[in-house]
């Protein structure tokens, strides 16, 4: 949606330097810009590319000169641009209406304002909230409540009884409240642990591409608001995810993880059984945290097994230098002998 | 289903302590519990939620003090809960009966006692043994013969001639049979090796979602009885996976993996080409065994690459006093000189 | 397509020795084989297996003596056996004309020999070139541009935009496009930083079951014309993949990172934003490169951090013996005092 530069401002807080009535239509890398596209640039470094730019408009930290840009001035260029952004583009539809194709259960509850592509299934007694998206061939369980404003890509399936809260997307391919991976060995095989308990995901939660949350076995698997997690990841039964954590691609948890608040993982990171991250630790990409271990809060660690950032690059610079070492070691017992 | 909880006890191989004629109907965790669900209890240390539970039937061991409680006594409490539980719970339906959307080849072969959801498509000569669920939207490729009690859930993708044994339960993103990775390097470019192997998945196999398991390229890929994946596992073409091995999130297994009886493998472990497990292996999680490597029966490694865990240990201790050990080594060399 | 065993030679390159009239039906490993099967050997440790076949006709390396067998020589052998196998094997259609439930757009443009499977769902000025065919429950987003001769297997989204060129496969699960993984934080909560725009995907390449490859932010994602994908791999926004490299399952790229031609990834392996591998460099399994780092052309590199594989192997064998290098220094302090 077109907005001029001065409302773009007002709406982010930044001081405005230029052409008020300049009409700005989307948003671009400096060197891809059309003209009414606003661009961002954050250091000293990248003026260079912004000034070459063919944007009228630029998002710029303060004391960066931008000669015959408007200007919109604030401390954190990133926010502001990605808070602009919203204001300035459409998001791609997912659906619109209720396609004819989509097999809707009689006892759901389908907003009005709610659209479902083509094919997508909706179970039994299923909640779909307004102005909620669910895209083609998505497969909505039984009993499941969807909020309001959702975005569910196409080819997503939720089990029975998952709980989505207003805002979330979820991308293609995310699985939601399959099986929790539990088994009792006895008489020769394994015996699968119950899993009748729920998932529930707060508001402003993204999933990504397929990745899979397990629901919960005697209790639920929670994602808390504003949590962010990239494809392929793996969530297992009775975690608790707390708010605003993000979580990069493949990382996996085993069952009952407790993550806090604003916790940052890496990739590929994993978390054994019962593990506790609490608010504000960040997990270094490929970590592992054993089962029943706990990263202390604002904590930043690295390696298998976990462990504090500045104590892995001592040992791993002492580890640089063990040929040298043992090279030492060696010479001392040339001039001290061995016997 | 209902039972009685002299029922169960009997079903389960319990000692009777209490009401006999006290009918349960479901379970749960003790703090979830209402008055007719199960609860089991394994450990001193959970007597106490056990008996401020609402539950009135408690599986418990030996010597644990559960006054007003009816116990079932166990040596296996866990085992014998989980197996209670299969008696109890109704597990929640995939599919009734044939959708009218379904799309089912002429001369596919289905079962009357199956049940295949909306839009789900069948291959041509596939066959569907009696009682087997298919879900909305999953494909089964020509050719493939799925056993009697399946379950597929929503979403799956068979590829042509793979089989499934009986009550294998696949969950929903899972693909099986896609082409292997293999690639000749000739006149510049990759060629695809010919990748016409088939997928062979025994009895009582559970497969997480999202998971892939490719087809053999001029073998083929094998998962026996009682196998149980998590989700988001990989196995390449040709591996032989041996009955109740054990298969944690996010593992990984190159082509030709040979895995013996009931190993147990960590999330996020990996394997690399013709590596070879011996039965009751137990390996690591993100642990990594090279290509050719053997794991030995009943061994326990950990680490990449893998080495036995005590190993692991013992080298993980003296690493973590590597700067001391400089240190030590600075010394001497202070009192010794180094020229 | 039946061929003879001399038309093989001719389309491979390779001498020929024996009968030239032998007509060739498919492929096998040598135990498998039936007498019409074309078979391979390129080491003398195998020539056994191959002589005990019943196959009549053996791609064979020079030198190594097969007596009775109709013997193409290659110096390639593993190469020229690909290389017929095209020839030789018919491969499964995914899709044959244009299902009656396929969900086509009215602008959407579909060569007339195009397929597309069952329920199918093709958006809005999406094209579809000649000879390509769509698998059922696949979703083409829309304006996405599709070449010739592709085969995209049953359930695969691409979300809008996404360009394929000719000749590429993708396998079930597969998607293509989802958002990147980008958020500004502030105001408390994460903002998502535009994604903005598309994935590029050149001729000849093979994508693995259940891989997701994001969109670009303000750039494109572009993976090369040849490279081949394992399954569950993840490719962040604004990465860049050379032509013909090649990347084992569950790799992980992280956004913006730079990857030359002919570059070799190892399973597992996971790459920081901004890293770069030049052409021909190899990347063991599981290792880990850190963002911003560059791998150098013909690199071979192993663990995290990534190093090179001869520093590596160096390394950890002194640390293997780091319990012996503590011990030595233990008896030196007890020959010069601590004191």
């Amino acid at each position: 949606m077109k907005r001029t530069a001065k409302e773009l401002a007002d709406a982010i807080g930044a001081t405005f330097e230029g052409d008020s009535t300049l009409e700005i239509s989307g948003v671009a890398a400096p060197e891809r810009a059309a003209s009414r596209d606003l661009i961002y640039v954050d250091s000293a470094k990248r003026v260079e590319r912004a000034v070459a730019s063919a944007a009228l408009c630029v998002i710029a930290a303060e004391g960066l000169r931008l000669p015959d840009k408007t200007v919109l001035r604030s401390a954190h260029p990133k926010f502001a641009f990605s808070k602009a952004a919203t204001l300035l583009l459409d998001r791609a539809p997912i659906a619109s209406g209720i396609h004819p194709t989509a097999v809707v259960a009689p006892l759901a509850r389908i907003a009005g304002s709610a659209s479902i592509g083509p094919y997508a299934v909706i179970g039994e007694d299923a909640h779909i909230g307004a102005e909620t998206q669910i895209g083609a061939h998505s497969v909505i369980g039984a009993g499941c409540w969807i909020g309001e404003h959702c975005r569910i890509h196409p080819r997503v399936t939720l089990y029975h009884h998952v709980r989505i809260g207003h805002r979330a997307e979820i991308h293609s391919g995310a699985v939601i409240g399959a099986d929790g991976f539990g088994y009792a060995f006895g008489e020769g095989r394994h015996w699968k642990f119950p899993q009748v308990g729920i998932v529930e995901i707060g508001d402003d939660v993204e999933i990504g591409a397929n990745t899979t949350i397990d629901r919960g076995s005697l209790d639920d698997t929670r994602i808390s608001e504003g949590v962010k997690l990239d494809n392929l990841v793996h969530i297992g039964h009775n975690c608790q995810i707390g708010a605003h954590t993000v979580v990069a691609a493949q990382v996996g948890f085993s069952g009952s993880c407790i993550v806090g608040k604003s916790v940052v993982i890496g990739g590929q990171a994993g978390f054994g059984e019962r593990c506790e991250l609490e608010d504000g630790a960040v997990i270094g990409g490929q970590s592992g945290v054993l089962g029943g271990k706990t990263i202390r809060s604002g904590q930043t660690v690295w390696g298998t097994p976990a462990r504090l950032l500045e104590k892995f690059k001592e040992q791993y610079a002492f580890y640089g230098r063990l040929p040298e070492l043992a090279a030492r070691v060696k010479s001392l017992e040339g001039k001290v002998g061995t016997k």
